[in-house]
């Protein structure tokens, strides 16, 4: 998984149909951005944990997608 | 998933015949080059998601492709 | 796999029901930072061998993650 | 998918059985250097179309590879 | 796939129980470095080809890793 800042969001009205009523957020990682569906409320600013891969279709009621925000993280302890 | 621009499409003749009747955009994206399947009509200069990996067998007729444009992106919040 | 060392873990209280008594370390490898489920009890510090995407799920009792780490190193042989 | 330029091959006597049979082609793509399972009949300098991962398995008498040469691009469009 | 040469072998005492048994070799590839289960008998200084991700648990008797040796390469013909 990736730790992440939630940057904003993606809207689009033009998609393939199983993509419907997910909300998909921008998530500036380390070294990447990457466009995650939201399975846990997060928001603007939040520090998330992203899944990637073929993982993240096991959340958010089995959308086919890549990426997916899983926990908007308290804390990282160094 | 990524976000990016299609900046143009390939063509080829010689393929493997599960591709067949499949258009193949080119898309730039923050960091990288993807050819991807189109599932939404797409075109050059549309700013589109994209989605890679084993997923995007689930689109596009579950053609055996690794990336898939499966959105054209109206607004991208920051 | 990759090889890393661990340092510090990843604490979060809103998340997807499947990642509850997971728990979550920073590992840092070469060239990259990743978080990754804990299978065989690493702390702060330890040289681990992280196991990267689906296979991952094989792990820490088949939950649905996309990194474990998996071998806590003795010695890297150059 | 990701665009290449067949650079040259791969020779191995000595390899996992399942392998047998199997030609192997380097591949330079706009960042990365990856070695595909060849199931178009591409040559030195062809333009060819890549696929990776676990959808590369699709192809090529579902050999265990994670690369495979599914087309050769007769045009690239930008 | 990736060519790469063994530099390398890990060691491990604490580590999932699946993985006993495996030898994993430390292999440097062109821009990255990876530690691969060995399913072929190489050692230090061969130059070798490595399976990436799910397709590598089809190799080596079925154990979950994500990268496998599976080709100890002859030549290389550019």
């Amino acid at each position: 998984m990736k730790v992440g800042t939630v940057t904003g969001s993606v809207w689009a009205t033009r998609k393939a149909s199983c993509l419907q009523g997910q909300t998909f957020l921008v998530v500036r990682t380390e070294y990447d951005e990457v466009v995650a569906a939201d399975c846990v409320g997060a928001g603007a600013g939040d520090c998330v944990l992203v899944v990637l891969g073929a993982t993240a279709r096991y959340y958010c009621d089995n959308a086919p997608v890549d990426a997916a925000v899983v926990a908007i993280v308290d804390t990282k302890k160094e």
